[in-house]
């Protein structure tokens, strides 16, 4: 739950009138997110119908830098058809702005909910949402690297390695030895491109069972294209027993192979990108975990679970273990 | 910033669908509210153009058996003209119901902002709404005690009593002396009926310069009207230095008295009610810093500024501090 920003309705509504969106009517902050404060703002409207749109503070885990590239990949994705939100500029083109002091931007609001309940259906309509991105974002000019990749993670590691233990005990020597094997074996030559790098559900929308949108593009980087469909395996494909469904991974990797074509050496590669994929969700999930003020209302995620996904992933020895048969074919 | 419950979209989609009111699109949870889990959800409408709802669940500080009490109010109100949320009721007419085990209901949404730079304007409309607020309830046929007017003051101290000093040495000693004060000289025979009893600025929304809604009655209760129209006077007549302005005072009670026939028991009474009232707040404040857990997202309200409020009310003489003369005439 964020609102880290407390803006007064007066700075609010003379903010908003700059757009020519209709006049401000409402403003609710919203209770999701844990990077950015975001208020869902209603105006009248550009005919005076009404409208409404997110209104996102960027927070200090956001570097300002970094925002052309993701407001400019938004605009982007939407330009071409991805269901995710655009953002809206002012009558000169200014999109990025300032808002007590935080850079400040305005999005068109997409309807939907986030599942809770994940089924095969989701997650076969993510592969192949995730593979529209992907090809959406092929011809985007900008590119920014992925700091939690590969050579991101030992440093990560070291600001928890002394205190690690309080999770579980093995808990530091399997990281260690996880590094190492990664660092030795990371691939080198895959396709690239631009990656959203947190396609977890409560960052895709559904209405009903089709999917709405995709939002939260603040981790969205230039990466492995497959590494980023390694991520949506750990996010979508386990049981809350924290077992892997194979159906579910056969129906997201599937589709996602109808919507873009994947290479071999992308497909042999898939055990250890999710190996990668799943010790950079342990290593935040463990500095949180280890670094929540003590009574603080939010609950970080518990690290164990990305452990435990890391350990099923350790143990894979061939793409049957993801739904797939030898070489690529499905497994069905 | 509250959402202790956390509901699926599919519960809350059964949940909506129930009501007749289009089919569930989008649900947020609002960072607002200390008391209940709050989401903003819009539905495709009863014609299909959309239309936007509070759901609300209510958290354990809500007894459910005061709950027909409040709902009761809002639709009752809401008949008689009050900008107050309308409480949607399902085909079969029942409107309060259940989801993830806490009762819940859905009201309308009031377009408006909640105002953080209060001018005297403000302050009148305030007045005027108050008392047409008080005059809409006075045929509503249920009542409910105020659990923290006098009789309740006296527990709530003890609860903090020990502690008290950690705030301000004088805390103890000058609640005391006060709650003897006020035990002894509390009237008796003033004009009853419902009351908001929190009508803070964060409860009251204005679209530009314009009153458009009173919202969460979840401490309305029956008890002097006077005492209701005292705790406004603290909530919207001091300024951020915690000085008194009185001509914001003399707009709130001229416009209330403009709307509502004031007795001259009632104006006499207002010293001691606005004592009253800033003990009130004082007690719950005092309660809550002191029982914040560390680290918690939500800072607790400073008991600190009703400290002084109600200082500044121990040292009135007579009503022209509240900038009215002699006998209720205008002082101006």
């Amino acid at each position: 739950m964020a609102v880290y920003t407390d803006v007064s309705d007066e700075e609010m509504a003379g903010f908003v009138a700059d757009y020519g969106i209709g006049d401000l009517v409402s403003a609710k902050g919203i209770a999701e997110g844990v990077e950015n404060s975001n208020y869902l703002i209603r105006t009248t409207g550009r005919d005076g119908t009404g409208d409404t749109f997110i209104l996102t503070l960027y927070e200090k885990r956001v570097r300002p830098e970094d925002l052309p590239f993701f407001i400019g990949l938004m605009n982007h994705l939407s330009t071409k058809g991805i269901p995710c939100p655009q953002v809206v500029a002012m009558p000169d083109g200014t999109a990025l702005r300032e808002l007590c002091g935080r850079p400040a931007a305005v999005t068109t609001f997409l309807e939907g909910m986030w599942t809770r309940r994940i089924r095969k259906e989701h997650c076969g309509q993510v592969g192949a949402a995730l593979a529209d991105f992907h090809k959406a974002g092929a011809d985007f000019p900008m590119t920014r690297k992925n700091a939690l990749s590969v050579d991101g993670w030992r440093p990560l590691f070291e600001m928890s390695e002394d205190r690690a233990h309080e999770v579980h005990p093995d808990m530091a020597p399997m990281i260690r030895d996880e590094l190492a094997f990664l660092e030795e074996s990371w691939p080198t030559d895959l396709p690239v491109g631009v990656c959203h790098a947190d396609m977890f559900p409560d960052n895709v929308f559904f209405i009903g069972d089709r999917l709405s949108g995709l939002i939260d593009f603040y981790f969205a980087c230039t990466d492995f294209l497959a590494y980023d469909l390694s991520i949506c395996l750990n996010a979508w494909c386990f049981e809350r027993d924290r077992s892997f469904n194979v159906t579910k991974a056969r129906a997201m990797l599937s589709n996602y192979r109808d919507n873009r074509s994947v290479t071999e050496a992308e497909l042999g590669a898939l055990p250890i990108l999710a190996r990668g994929s799943a010790l950079r969700f342990l290593l935040t999930r463990l500095y949180d975990w280890l670094n929540c003020p003590p009574g603080a209302l939010v609950r970080p995620h518990d690290p164990m679970e990305y452990f435990e996904k890391l350990r099923f992933h350790q143990g894979v020895t061939g793409l049957g273990a993801y739904g797939l048969g030898a070489y690529g074919v499905d497994g069905a």
